[in-house]
């Protein structure tokens, strides 16, 4: 089968080699000629992915229309902020009917959607499925060197994700079911804070014990925000929860970690962004986190530390030091406060 | 206030650092008279906190006796294998209504009780008060170089879990209560078993993504096996669960990750255990959760793979890609299964 993967980064190539090992014919879009020559003719794409080979049935095109035609299953890979342009560029040339999946993990930014709720607007309802969300503990590099890796794919229509399911999984892949598509989708984006938080805790010197409290106190409240926003709780401690959120906080691979890392160390946003030169979702996603848990009124006391340092200067030293300043609690008190909101 | 510490090894030296920074006396056990003097003379603890100085008001003693001597708070930081020689030892020199204090983290090998049920069975009633334990994302060494770091204190008496939590909370140290003592220290315990599966898989050179997906089905299953042993599950998804969890499957501190990662590597476990010199507890609490799961019917995989590597000689490798072809599933039946019998 073709399937089309829009998005030539890292992820959106990792991915795209698991569907090329399952036999389709993958048609990969990116934005550079160049990208496109060196992977059809060199069959690599080094910035993204270095020393993998590409395979023989994944081919690369700066044209969306070729890229789409008999094209019935697309793959997105972009980041919230480019989504509702692609989307918009994509759409004259979808097929009827065609299942769209994604695997972007952020909140768009202003209008703080998910991701598939964007998707669902943007497209017309006669030319898609329901939409499919696929998320998880995943480096891409690991992926592509056909390292272990479970996901988890959702969607509102079962059948959706079956037949995604289908598509990726393999030996080294092993793909897993859900049904709510807001708690992947919300798992994948909030995880994203936390790994900045880590970052910044590991770049100020602290050492685990402290970036284990920040993820356990954080997965609490990506778990408060996610309910009260109608995600099952359970699904925050499955693989697009808690599984991303160890990965994300623990690697340095990972590039929300990588900036907190840089910012604990006393560097600028604007600098680490500038010299990443990398789309790092978690400084959008803390944003709209910050602004959500206002307007749903959830207690998020990282996200709050983090956004005072992002967007007001708050010293990162002084941020982390008043998370660890909170009074006196009792553990239970606080968890289940947590889920007061919550369907259990 | 005088306290005694019985167990100086790093995690007991660490904690008796803390008591010390408070301002309390803090009286240490150790067994070898060698390191009594170093402990006193140097004040230092060379093989277990290199580069550490220890407090001027923290003594050390190889007579119980004189350890115990005029003080009503007792810390227990010893392996679960010597613990009930060790209680016996203590028990004529207990004052009445003695605190108990434990921060180990195992299962009695043979009769699988948690330590605190073993301390309740050797130590008369009218000597004590309600046990208490201390546990959370903790490396000795972090702890000893104040940084920051936050655990849990449990008993069923929550005016005895208070009491502790005063004597260790400080700037550094932050100590949060919870009355759950059943999911405190089975919480503890059993993330050891995790920690090995951790190193299991890093021997093996699988990666970060294979790792995340242990943590989190290995989450799955201690949630399982706790409820049914009457934990409450929120329990592991704090501090002495997740947290813990987290920070020994992914820090090379943790010596059950040592342990498995050298087993991964082709090592058989006797040559492992004897070249490290160390307790390794989730040896014997994978044993002790392996005959738990078949007495309480608790489904318990990651276990199971790791008893039979550990104790059947399977084919480490052969064990991880057993967990990885587990069939196609839903992820949410999943976890549901696991809480049952919960009381959510």
């Amino acid at each position: 089968m073709k399937i089309a993967v829009i998005g030539a980064g890292s992820w959106g190539t990792a991915l795209g080699i698991v569907l090329a090992d399952n036999g389709h014919e993958v048609q990969m879009y990116a934005r550079r000629q160049e990208q496109v020559d060196e992977m059809n003719r060199k069959k690599t794409n080094e910035n993204y992915l270095p020393g993998v080979e590409l395979p023989e049935n994944m081919k690369a095109s700066i044209s969306i229309k070729d890229v789409l035609e008999e094209v019935n299953t697309v793959l997105l890979v972009t980041p919230s902020k480019a989504l509702r342009n692609v989307l918009e560029e994509m759409t004259p040339y979808l097929s009827e009917h065609t299942t769209l999946i994604h695997a972007s993990k952020g909140i768009e930014p202003e209008t703080y959607k998910r991701i598939s709720e964007v998707i669902e607007e943007v497209v017309p309802e006669e030319k898609r499925r329901a939409v499919v969300v696929l998320s998880g503990p995943s480096h891409a590099e690991e992926v592509s060197l056909r390292k272990p890796t479970t996901v988890t794919v959702s969607s509102t229509d079962e059948k959706a994700a079956e037949y995604v399911q289908d598509l990726f999984i393999n030996q080294h892949f092993r793909v897993y079911t859900n049904t709510d598509i807001i708690g992947v989708e919300l798992g994948g984006a909030l995880k994203n804070i936390i790994a900045l938080g880590a970052g910044l805790s590991d770049g100020l010197g602290y050492g685990d014990n402290a970036k284990a409290a920040l993820i356990t106190r954080g997965l609490a409240e990506i778990v408060r925000l996610g309910t009260k926003m109608g995600a099952n709780p359970l699904t925050f401690t499955g693989l697009a929860g808690l599984g991303d959120l160890v990965v994300t906080c623990t690697s340095v691979h990972s590039r929300n970690w990588r900036a907190g890392n840089l910012i604990g160390k006393g560097n600028k946003l604007e600098d680490v962004l500038e010299n990443m030169g990398m789309v790092v979702e978690g400084v959008r996603t803390t944003k709209a986190a910050f602004h959500l848990a206002v307007r749903e009124e959830v207690e998020m006391p990282i996200t709050a530390q983090l956004y005072a340092v992002l967007f007001n200067d708050k010293d990162p030293k002084q941020a982390v030091d008043d998370l660890m300043q909170r009074g006196r609690t009792n553990e239970i008190s606080y968890l289940t406060a947590l889920l007061d909101d919550s369907s259990f």
